[in-house]
């Protein structure tokens, strides 16, 4: 039963009630008192039956909003710790570039950056690609000319990589990009 | 509001309706129809407004709960991708501790760490201290016998550093403890 139709029902109910004293107010004069007490009666159940309706139907919208709110923040749960860690990665990166690593130091590096990009995955932060630029993911810190071999918006160079979190951007990634 | 609902106040209405007037029959036998319909008028709001305060109360209750919940969520949202970060810090640690570093890969690994410590700090998330073992934040993996100058409790080495989120643990230290 729809809500217009349970309203609907609860009108008929008040006007039959409400209409059968008038039609008997000729005949019966005394107990005039009782015609307004049912009639306050009968606007104080339908008030209350309304508030009723009210508060039902915003329960259920107050649940539904907090749980919308819960799966959001649980979905994005991690994003403030991942951006931190972000530069952490950035700095890995950088300490690998260096030249003149012996192996064992080599071999630590990529153990910390391996463990951290795992720890990153499984809470769904990802490097975003950089194939083809997209200014929903990029950054175009420096621009060349496109020509013959290199298409408009292909990308040259990943400066910095992108992380996003599912499908939120946590950082663009900063390219050379033709255009 | 949900089907059954519906159809339990309906219920609850034809009941209502059906009741009444054999209780009144033998008492009254004046204007049966008038007495009954505000009896019931009044049941009715009565019945509405218990269904309404309550229906106010449960909202208020839902309300409060959902608040403690996004706090607690909140609270304890970098829980999960801290965990899976220690061990990159321990490896880290250890990488560290490798002799015959040069100064430029130590300075480099120094860095990762301190801007790691620096994001988990940020959010919540610090060492356990290891002034003195406490098994609610100490896993004694190996023990000493305690002498004169060690007294009982007291952490001789620790292995594998704890860490805690807020008051909350999220791996205990690992030491070598007197006893």
């Amino acid at each position: 039963m729809s809500k217009k139709d349970k309203e609907d029902i609860q009108k008929e109910e008040i006007e039959n009630v409400t209409q059968e004293p008038e039609q008997n107010k000729v005949e019966e004069t005394e107990a005039p008192i009782e015609k307004t007490e049912l009639e306050l009666a009968l606007e104080k159940a339908e008030d209350f039956e309304n508030k009723y309706l009210r508060a039902h139907a915003e329960m259920q919208n107050i649940q539904r909003r907090a749980n919308e709110e819960r799966q959001s923040l649980q979905r994005y749960r991690s994003q403030d710790l991942a951006k931190k860690i972000l530069p952490s990665l950035d700095n890995l990166e950088r300490a690998l570039a260096v030249e003149g690593l012996t192996d064992d130091v080599k071999k630590g590096l990529e153990m910390v950056q391996d463990s951290l990009v795992q720890a990153l995955k499984e809470e769904g932060i990802e490097e975003v690609a950089t194939e083809s630029f997209d200014h929903h993911l990029h950054m175009a810190v420096q621009t060349l000319p496109a020509d013959d071999d290199h298409p408009v918006d292909s990308i040259a160079e990943v400066f910095q990589k992108g992380y996003k979190l599912h499908e939120r951007l946590l950082r663009p990634a900063m390219v050379l990009v033709y255009n």
